[in-house]
């Protein structure tokens, strides 16, 4: 499976502010960018994080695009399966799959299955990523876009299972120890991932930056 | 007077790993641009922070310049004057001026004017970078170069105080929600300081963007 990670920052690496509300990063042009690489792919993941403070749909803007055709499949990272039933992400424009853990609680499932999602039940209190994108390839995916959050991203670097990174350097500054950046979790001490810039395009008033991810 | 910030940061942000430890991000391209940053500055400032992680000399490398000469003056913005009497940058290389509050142990103050600093008191518990700058001014400091860390970077935005920012982005991830990054403080949450990106350079294995500072 090609696993490309994609999101914007502001210029000191920050994907919104402490309070997590949305905010424009990048530009009708990137806008149109992301929305290529979304149909080249055959799913779209982020965490439940996202879920909760972004409440994305993560379709393609195709109107002839339904549940079974045109849409890549909507993967969620969630742990304890927290996806709200009425997120944006479980409506009938495109496929479900939330990936849980073993610790997930049994009546999360239950309502998610009922809203038409299906399970990947992987790793025993946190999702085991490597797992769970195996289970996604079986599925047919070989292209997998990931659009965040910071944990999520962190997590799929410290598995080692990214091979793409684009990101768009927005021309803001956010600032905040608390708000939320490119890669969060535990964060390396160490044997950093390595990046091959691939190449450098301003777009809209920014900046995005294409790297290839080297073998740890 | 002129406020330039510089410094370098992974593609996710961050100054250093959450242990703080120094790392290189940039290369020997990139080392040669600040070097000559240094050089254009009457004044070089840093954050107490910075000091105590990776206790910089922050002089320019040429062997004719001295305390009167040649070196631009150092300063380190100190609240409560935690500077170390045997810190690089109290040496005899070059002038120090340390910036105090109100707040300080009277017999730290003593301390550091016995290593021949000088004292500028302003703000009553965290230094008023303002009026910080303001003294600099009358001490003949035309351009200021900031070399960080991120808690200087934000106070100096919070305040309106920067003219232009360069950022040289490493190519690697460190990731870390408590890994220290280009802006940390209390972060904004409305009212986002807006980048111009003047211009983007590969340097080294990574890529530089300079940025001029709109007035908010």
């Amino acid at each position: 499976m090609h696993v490309t990670v994609n999101a914007a920052m502001s210029v000191d690496g920050k994907l919104a502010s402490r309070k997590r509300e949305q905010l424009a990063i990048s530009g009708p042009n990137d806008f149109a960018r992301v929305e290529r690489l979304r149909k080249e792919c055959d799913a779209i993941m982020v965490g439940v994080g996202t879920v909760l403070s972004d409440d994305p749909s993560l379709t393609v803007d195709d109107e002839t695009a339904t549940r079974t055709t045109g849409n890549p499949i909507r993967v969620v990272a969630d742990s304890r399966a927290r996806t709200p039933p009425d997120a944006r992400v479980l409506d009938d424009a495109a496929e479900t799959v939330v990936m849980v853990s073993e610790a997930v609680p049994t009546d999360h499932v239950t309502t998610l299955e009922a809203a038409g999602v299906s399970i990947i039940e992987a790793g025993e209190n946190r999702v085991d990523l490597a797992a769970g994108l195996e289970a996604l390839s079986e599925r047919g995916v070989d292209r997998l876009l990931v659009e965040g959050g910071g944990e999520v991203i962190f997590s799929l670097f410290e598995a080692d299972l990214v091979d793409e990174l684009s990101v768009y350097v927005g021309s803001l500054l956010i600032g905040g120890r608390d708000a939320p950046t490119l890669a969060d979790g535990q964060g390396f001490t160490g044997d950093y991932p390595d990046l091959e810039l691939q190449s450098v395009d301003r777009i809209d008033d920014g900046v995005l930056l294409e790297y290839a991810v080297k073998n740890r």
